[in-house]
This record gives C-alpha cells, structure tokens and sequence, in this order.
C-alpha cells in the first residue's frame, strides 16, 4: 500500500470574473504525522460556498482573505486518522475550516467540533445542520424577524441557504416566495418545499410576476444576490420592511461588481431597515440553531437537497456552478 | 384700507435639477372668510426644507406628491386672524402645513397645532422645537441609537437637522465629525456647538481629512446627503455600525439622482444596519422630544441659528439654497 498523499489546492493568483484550475497550485505532500497536541482528519466532504470566492479575493471582508500560496481556505467534514491529543479519537467525525486539500492537521489555528453520531450523512453538517442551515435560522429569525402572516421573499431561494429560509419562513407562518434561476428550480421550491410562489427572474416579465407573487407587498426581503433583483424587491416593499442582507453573489469580485441599489432612497421613503449579518457572530448560539434545526429535520419537516461533486479535483470549477445558478441546494464535494 | 389678499404658490410644472419661480403659478385671492368649523391663519413664518423638493417631484415618496395646479405644502407658523370654531382663538400662535401662502384657511384637511408662548420666536417651531428638532431627536435616539463614547458622524451636519443631531449626540457623550461643504460652516460647528471635528467635503483631501477625524472608525452616521459622501462614510464603518438614513439630498429629482452607494457590500461584510425613518411616524411621540429640546435649549446647552430669507415670493429661489449648500441653519422665509 503506497503511503496517502495530501492534495492541496494553494491559491496562486486571485481570480478574475470566474474561478479556474490554473488559479491554484496544486500540491502534493505526504500526509504528516501528528506532533503532541495535533490530531490529522481525513476530509470526506468539502463545502463550496459563494464566500469562498470572497475569501479568495482582496476586497474588503469579513475575514482576511486567503494570501496567495496558502491553502484555500473551505468548511469541511472528515473522520479523524491520527491523534496525539487526548480530545480526538481515531473515527471521530469532525468539521472545521480544513481547506481544499485531502488531509489536515488539526491544532494551533485550526480547530475541530466533533459531530454527534444521529445517522444522517455527515455532509449534512455543511448544508442545513451547518454553517447554511444556522446562516438561515439566525437570518430569518434575528435580523429578518418576519411575523406570522408577513411575505416573506427569498432570493437565491434554491440555493443552500435560500431554500433553508424559505421553509423556515413557511413554517413560522408566513407567506413565502422564492426568486430563482430556472422554471425547474421554481417547481422544486414551490412542489417540494412547500413555498407559496416562486418566480423565475430570467424569464421575460419578471417584475410583473413578482408583483403578482406577492399581492400585499414585501415585508421581508432575506436577501442572498443583490443588484436588479433587489432593486426589483425594494419597488415592492412594504412600509417598514426589513432586508436581511445574507449575501450579495453578483459583488463578489473586483471584475463583477454590481452596482449599489438604484431604488436606494427607498430605503428612507419606506423605511426600510437593511441589514447585513455575518454568521461568524452567531457561533456562541450555534447550538441552539442547530438543536432547532435537528428537530425539525427528524419531525420531517424540513427538507434538504445537495449538489454532489466528485472528486477535490473538481472544486474549483464547480465552484462556479454557485455563480452561474447550476447547483440546487448545497453544494458539497465528496473528497473520500 | 385694502381688502387683504392671499399669495399663493401653486405647482405649475415638476423642477427640472433646480426650482425656478416659473414652475409655480403665483395666484392672488381674496382672503376667505372662515366658514363654520374653520378658521383662518395669516402665515408669518415659512419653512423651506429638502422634503419640499421631493413633494413638488412625482418620484415615490412617503406622502401623496403635490399635484399640479395644488398649492404647494410647506410647513409654517402663523396665528390666527379669524375663527368661526371654539378652539381656536384670534391672536393663538400656530404651526402646521399650512402651504407656501400667505393665508391658510384651518378645518378639513388642514390642521393646526397651538404652540405654547415659552418667549421665543415662533420660527423656532419650524426648526429645534419643530420638524427639524425632533428629527434630529429621534433620528438619533431612536434609529442610530449611539452609545457613549462612540463615534458619530453628521453629514450636511450645518443644516437644521444636522447641527441638532451633532449637537445631541455631543450632549450624549459622543465624538462628533462633522462634514459640511465650507470652511466657514465647518468652523461654526467646531467652534459654536462644540464637535469635535469637521471636514469640508468640497475641498481635496476629504477622505484623508475624514479618516484622521475618526481615528477609531465610525460607529453612527446621521446622513441627510448620500451619494459619495456616503461610500466615504461606509469604507470607515467599524463593525456593526448604523446609518440613520435621514435624507438623501442628492436624490430628490429625477434629473439629478445619484446611484446607489458602491459601497453597499460594506453593509454585509461589517454587518452594519441601514435604517431608513421619517418624522411622520413619531408624531405620537412629538411631545417629548420638544420637551426635551425645550430644556436643553433653556439650558443654553442648544444653540440654534437661522438663515432668514425675506418675503414669500422669494421662496422657490431660496430653496435651491438647500441644494447648493448655501443656508446655515435652519432656513425659513419671513412671510408677514
């Protein structure tokens, strides 16, 4: 058996409009054994997520960017093969920032949760009982704060996060319509998960329909794109709605830039309450997400769709698939 | 002695980037006499505010526009010459939306606040103890809600709503920047009210000059303007940072709009909150902030000054001074 070899993707050149392969040197290293005080996970799943293309970007952010000829930095899930801490035991499943490569060493900055054994994928520690389920869970509920009975709009609403806070939304009372890319999605948002309306914004009378989707106005706005789309949500809102600004997809590169909201001054006329949030700052409360979450899950009464890449080979150009609209649900590679 | 007449500015036609005499009609009626339940106000005092601007434009606003062929609205103080109701009596001092006229007719549509004779000018009411002062008020209070020690910026921060914010929020134990469009009205809010700092916008090396007044970023930003000064503003946001969005000066006409700030990704990656508010809606709690106001200016803790334009005639050319940055203060035009 010849011994395991670490692949690893280390960002070479900050990307242009899209992300390529060639962005990123590829690294083989033999995979280290752990010193005092570090354990070594295996990954088995990798999260692509729209912030990972913000992290590989200089813009301004949350977080530093990732520098170039690092390791990418992506959410991930893996069992622990090595261990000198007495924390982590060989077959443990843990998640962390462990990057885009097969191994990784945990200790000093890299930190682990252990994931409780509840006979579910363990991917699914990155899609709904993960970093989107409770990204959904505190953007509804905190920032969006909708009541029963409101509109509730959803943009993005087939992605990971977006289709996570539509059925929240739906099973805290309210009406909910998802915007998405394709006639298909819409039918899964509206057939499967339970969404009053959804409506296609690539299709000719887009506007009209959004109108039409939502008769009493917008009350909440949990906001995943921006650009058109959002100037198109701030015409429809109501007196004193809130915009749970999650994600801003279009602004995420220096090349793609979107510009600011046109219908910005109604944010006054209105007054509207924008928001944005970061789910970093929700990590003391993570657990109480994803208790909540759990339980619906298990009740049935949420459901969950993934996008499965194969291969580590494959994240840097599927990564796009989150920007040209392709994936439906979370998108996850299958590292091991 | 000859009968009295009443001026009227009617909207002939909306204003093009500026207001010019001709987009009104300038109608002379008789003063009418009060019918059962009315009573007639002789204007005395006329507020010009930027809302003004956006009334006369059929841009979407928080109140019906004024149409074509109405008078135009416009806040004012006067007192009453005749009364046909008991409430209101000969010689009480007065304040509502009374219209850019010399005479307004009380009852239906129009009503009127009695104003408490407290020995200062009735002006006044137009400006700290009115609109404007309780703008501020609760602007800050209530929307920005600043802490202690906190940074707090003002934009058009030498208008009327401006110097009460900046003013209130020094009182609230804030660092206060000021940011003004002339030496002289950057020197008036450092030296007379007391900010701490104040940059000129119009000179080069704002952005520089703005930075090393907020050495620990900014917490709060009053903003009447938008536009430029507002992405300045949002690059130096400290996490969690607010935006009390007062007013957005350079967007009230169709003809001179200024795009969305570019800067509008800040508001996720800072998590910060943009709330937009309009006075209308805190007329329940009117009366406090006046109190308030009332004793931080018999106090001398308040200081207010007015820009005085003569004659109701001169009022659609005075209100480009709003726009061109020429007021300091409030500006209000002597009528009677």
């Amino acid at each position: 058996m010849s011994e395991p070899i670490n692949r690893q993707f280390r960002l070479a050149r900050r990307p242009g409009a899209r992300v390529n392969p060639e962005d990123f040197e590829l690294r083989r290293e033999r995979v280290p054994d752990p010193r005092p005080g570090e354990a070594v996970v295996r990954i088995e799943w990798l999260s692509l997520d729209p912030t990972n293309r913000i992290w590989m970007s200089d813009m301004e952010q949350y977080m530093p960017p990732v520098q170039l000829g690092e390791v990418m930095r992506g959410n991930a899930v893996g069992r622990i093969v090595a261990s000198a801490r007495p924390d982590y035991a060989v077959g443990d499943v843990v998640s962390g920032l462990f990057g885009w490569q097969d191994y990784c060493v945990i200790g000093g900055d890299v930190t682990a949760f252990k994931l409780p054994a509840i006979g579910v994928s363990p991917s699914l520690f990155l899609g709904l009982l993960g970093l989107t389920g409770v990204t959904a869970w505190f953007g509804l509920h905190d920032v969006g704060k909708p009541q029963p009975g409101e509109t509730v709009v959803v943009t993005a609403a087939a992605g990971a996060v977006g289709s996570v806070a539509g059925q929240l939304a739906k099973l805290h009372g309210c009406r909910v319509v998802g915007i998405a890319g394709t006639r298909a999605k819409c039918e899964w948002l509206t057939g499967e998960l339970g969404f009053d309306a959804a409506v296609c914004y690539r299709e000719p009378g887009f506007s009209a329909a959004l109108a039409a989707a939502c008769p009493t106005g917008i009350d909440v706005d949990f906001e995943n794109v921006g650009g058109e789309i959002l100037d198109e949500i701030l015409a429809r809102c109501n007196l004193h709605a809130r915009v749970a600004l999650c994600g801003l997809i279009g602004s995420y590169t220096r090349d793609n830039r979107v510009p600011g909201p046109a219908h910005f001054p109604l944010v006054m006329m209105k007054r509207l309450r924008v928001e944005g949030f970061i789910i970093i700052d929700y990590l003391p409360r993570w657990g109480e997400a994803v208790q909540r979450l759990g339980a619906l899950l298990a009740e049935g009464r949420l459901k969950s769709r993934e996008t499965i890449v194969e291969g580590l080979e494959q994240a840097p150009a599927a990564l796009n698939q989150l920007f040209d609209g392709d994936n439906t649900g979370k998108l996850v590679v299958r590292v091991a």
